[in-house]
């Protein structure tokens, strides 16, 4: 399975849980990554909050995500009126999903890791809650 | 050229329209068609309003549209908050954007056609004021 495939299948098992909750809906969004425009992969709502999702999936125990990433997904955000969310899925674990202030900032790019995501991180039924 | 592609391709051409002008920004909406939940093809925004749009191109001067579509679109435009618009773009015409009301109801589906869209319909720029 392509890196590609594999990304729209966690964005679309994330969508159907949000159907799939009492009160949430989600849509993913087209061409995030590809298209020049501020993005995010998932946008939720549950008609009083509304939430922008960058999805992200991670093989090793840390996660890497470009500085220019971050700054396109706060700047939908901001556009959409919704809350940015990193969602990250580590190998046999849970979703997590970090709020922004959440992810440590290096030189090059902004970073977590499985410690940190669990600690800091929220379940799904936490983050809708 | 596809169906599909080409589209795809409409759809790009109008999320530019809005990210060209002064305060619009748009997305396209994945899977809009093959997934099962309310969707439409493309959510834009100047921050104050927002639209849910569903993009249709004709060859021929008529335009039928499943009542379906018109439902999921609705739906989805509930959830959102957003103006549910059809946008149509008929061979050598602009852009032309129908509100839901705008529409001719049949027996089977709903439709429009060049006369009908040229009386009822907003341009762009006309939309976006």
């Amino acid at each position: 399975m392509s890196r590609k495939t594999k990304g729209i299948n966690a964005e679309r098992e994330l969508v159907h849980k949000f159907w799939g909750s009492d009160s949430w809906s989600a849509v993913r969004i087209a061409g995030s990554g590809s298209m020049k425009y501020p993005s995010a992969d998932i946008l939720a709502t549950n008609k009083i909050r509304k939430l922008a999702i960058e999805c992200k999936t991670a093989k090793k125990p840390w996660k890497y995500i470009s500085k220019e990433e971050i700054e396109q997904l706060k700047t939908f955000s901001e556009i959409f009126g919704a809350e940015p969310y990193i969602a990250i899925k580590f190998r046999k674990k849970d979703w997590l999903f970090l709020s922004l202030d959440d992810l440590e900032e290096t030189d090059k790019a902004y970073m977590t890791n499985i410690e940190i995501a669990e600690k800091k991180g929220l379940l799904f039924e936490e983050l809708i809650r």
